[in-house]
């Protein structure tokens, strides 16, 4: 980039030849770069730096996005509850993952499709097990806060290898525990970043 | 827009005047508009019009990012598969959903974990029944080309209510036929989000 800054208009040949790579090895990455405006570039003419507005100001307003503004109703089941009421719960409230709650809404665990077909597959009668055995448990759980920002949800989902996270807020009645007040899902950021993809010139 | 576009600077309360709105009806309109870089807002002046970079150039660049450049490899099942093994192959796969083919790599179902859950509070044993009666089937399958971009991909993901889109090809052993060539899901939005959001001031 910083070639291209310095040396630009330039063509691939010549910052292939600058960087002692083949132009192959080098087109992916120009391609992510123009196409994130950081670079232009110009038939016969070549790549020139244009500062980079969109991708600099798209991650301004991913920021400053806040996961209050964007949460769903969060779908909670008791502690208590067996693993084929959960399974009911889910179906009908069309979520792929609930959170479990014990007295005052207080989060003690989270449990996906996942951890419900991998009980099913086991020896497991879902009727006579409660959920609390194939759930994950508090700490071991990844939460976000109301004022944490969209792109940071989005980033711990991808590095949590997760479907939903949980939106908590300090419990009154509990001190130093979490209660359950939203969700933030992969189908959360999938919808914003359609509806952001939807503005056209205007 | 247009009101700002023609009468800007203008504070708050003149547009909800114009508009014969409150001011609190308003504001979150103008809270997208100012985040998204339509307006801009100055304190004591009000809101102006700055066009819209930022929303429409970001637009642009998902409509011009395609499937085949984001797409994951696809986990195929045979449709004779049994549930059980189909289930054994999504956890050491870790996938959420899986392509169901023929003979020749051709597409005959997708099969998620919701199916696969739905089955396992049937009276159903899942080591005994094939997956083909649990998978959603052609021609009732949503499907997206390597040329499909992924701004379509996201919003057909949304439209659609699914998590995992196949990325199809013309057949060339059947004719009319579709052979399985990628996967695209709310797991691949999201961790793009992440990348373009990734951008600071260069």
């Amino acid at each position: 980039m910083a070639i291209v800054r310095e040396n630009g208009p330039i063509t691939g040949e010549k910052i292939a030849e600058l960087l002692n790579f083949t132009r192959a090895t080098l087109r992916p990455d120009l391609t992510v770069l123009t196409l994130s405006g950081i670079l232009d570039a110009r038939p016969r003419v070549g790549y020139f730096y244009v500062g980079n507005q969109t991708a600099s100001v798209f991650g301004e307003l991913l920021r400053k996005s806040l996961v209050r503004d964007y949460k769903s109703v969060p779908i909670v089941v008791h502690e208590q509850t067996t693993a084929y009421d959960a399974t009911v719960t889910m179906f009908l409230e069309d979520v792929g993952t609930l959170f479990v709650v014990r007295d005052g809404g207080i989060l003690c665990g989270v449990l996906s499709r996942k951890d419900l077909l991998k009980l099913a597959i086991g020896q497991t009668t879902l009727k006579e097990v409660p959920i609390s055995i194939a759930m994950t448990r508090m700490p071991n759980i990844y939460t976000v806060k109301p004022e944490t920002s969209i792109y940071d949800a989005g980033k711990l989902l991808i590095h949590a290898q997760i479907d939903s996270l949980p939106v908590v807020i300090p419990s009154e009645v509990a001190s130093g525990q979490w209660e359950v007040v939203g969700r933030v899902t992969k189908t959360t950021i999938t919808r914003l970043f359609v509806e952001l993809g939807e503005s056209k010139q205007v």
